[in-house]
């Protein structure tokens, strides 16, 4: 599993300061610990970009990878911001992502069909919205692989993030459950072993308890492990989720235990 | 999911001691302590009693169910001890349990049959040793679904426990993992909702760390609730695990989510 980390994000309002200003230091200050941490890999999402998202995606691009060798991931739905966030990429970035909405299968999926660059598909409705359950998800699932097909890219730049959902929404207990049998379902489904990713801040969003915050994300995340999850996007700052994560790798790697491989405090 | 406490053993020389000398206390205080921290059902394992048997289990159970209305589980190989707490017990007991082994398909399999109780059957060989991997133990539960059904048994009747094994064995981590699939599996293998339970506290056996065995713990209980495990024996005083079964309870439970439901310490 990789640990993609989540926190290099404009809604921290230190980082869209520093983004604001082209202050680096912050955001060279974040990625260090991400590094620290152990992140596989950085997110850097900007959100739209409304103004100069060449600017500011070639600006965050630049600085992380100033200060790290690891892989990136653009978040953003502004196609100008993702396609000059690759161009300003020293190595292969993932792009965070598409979905059924019209708009992102025109203008975004393109990007990285010209860059050959992975790609994270939403399990979400044309429109935008989450999906009902577990037979709507992989009816979606069906959909997007064959619009990403017809977007001409090879399998393996698919990864597929079933959008897991806030556990306080009315169903989302049930939701969260049934991305469990997605997760299990879908290299049958598509017929290849397709690459996976979830993001589990989500789960608690709303949640104002921290400690049950990081209990639900701790339990959430080896549950997705267990059904082969490949990469979780999530708080790489918090100890509790980082401890987690390595337990999980402990158990689910094939190769020899070694008690070493574990954080003791 | 059940939260079955593995605490009452007589491998903890206080309760041993408590037990060599009929002496309640130790015992009645422990109970008690089990069930603040949330227990389901409590284990009562002597081991295998050589002396006096029926005594010791007949002391066991009125100490416990004395002060506690929690189902029991009479842990021992021991088929006059099994016989004596079933008789002792005011209540319905489950039999932990029995295997392809021929002295206990014989001897403590009967036992259930004649007072029509819970039995846990486990995934070993008939020789008593750990089966190699997923294929072994499946072949491994239709024999012994054969065996529990020729006992007379209805099917609601048997718990399969897959024997978790020490994550540090050579083959530990694949062996643990192959038992996430096994429980997937064994539904459709047997053709009916087999119940399955699972001891965690053996994941950690050897382990010197206390943080890191608990760490493994926690991580492991969720990757077993994602695949439907229905009860696990465990530490029901350590904070840690409790607190990581009432995540998993919150996550895989179809009711409404409350933030209430989870400890915030």
């Amino acid at each position: 599993m990789i640990l993609i980390a989540d926190n290099l994000r404009i809604t921290n309002p230190v980082i869209a300061s520093a983004l604001d200003k082209r202050d680096a230091e912050p955001i060279v200050k974040m990625v260090r610990r991400l590094v620290k941490n152990g992140a596989h890999a950085i997110d850097i999402n900007t959100g739209p970009l409304n103004r100069d998202p060449e600017g500011k995606m070639t600006f965050m691009v630049r600085t992380v990878q100033d200060v790290t060798q690891l892989p990136l991931v653009l978040d953003t739905v502004n196609p100008k911001a993702v396609a000059a966030g690759v161009s300003a990429a020293d190595r292969p970035v993932m792009i965070n992502g598409f979905s059924l909405e019209p708009h992102k299968l025109s203008s975004i999926l393109p990007i990285a069909k010209t860059n050959n660059c992975r790609i994270i598909g939403y399990l979400l409705r044309p429109d935008g919205h989450v999906p009902s359950g577990a037979a709507e998800r992989m009816n979606i699932a069906v959909e997007l692989y064959a619009a990403f097909k017809r977007g001409g890219l090879e399998d393996d730049r698919l990864i597929i993030d079933p959008v897991v959902v806030p556990v306080s929404w009315q169903d989302g207990v049930r939701q969260n459950q049934e991305i469990l049998d997605v997760l299990m379902t879908l290299p049958d489904l598509l017929g290849f072993s397709v690459k996976t990713v979830a993001g589990i801040s989500n789960l608690t969003a709303g949640g104002k308890d921290r400690v049950k915050c990081r209990l639900l994300q701790q339990a959430y995340l080896a549950m997705l492990a267990a059904c082969h999850l490949d990469m979780v996007l999530c708080d790489a700052l918090s100890p509790e989720v980082v401890r987690c994560f390595s337990a999980c790798q402990a158990l689910l790697q094939p190769d020899i235990f070694t008690w070493e491989s574990l954080p003791s405090d």
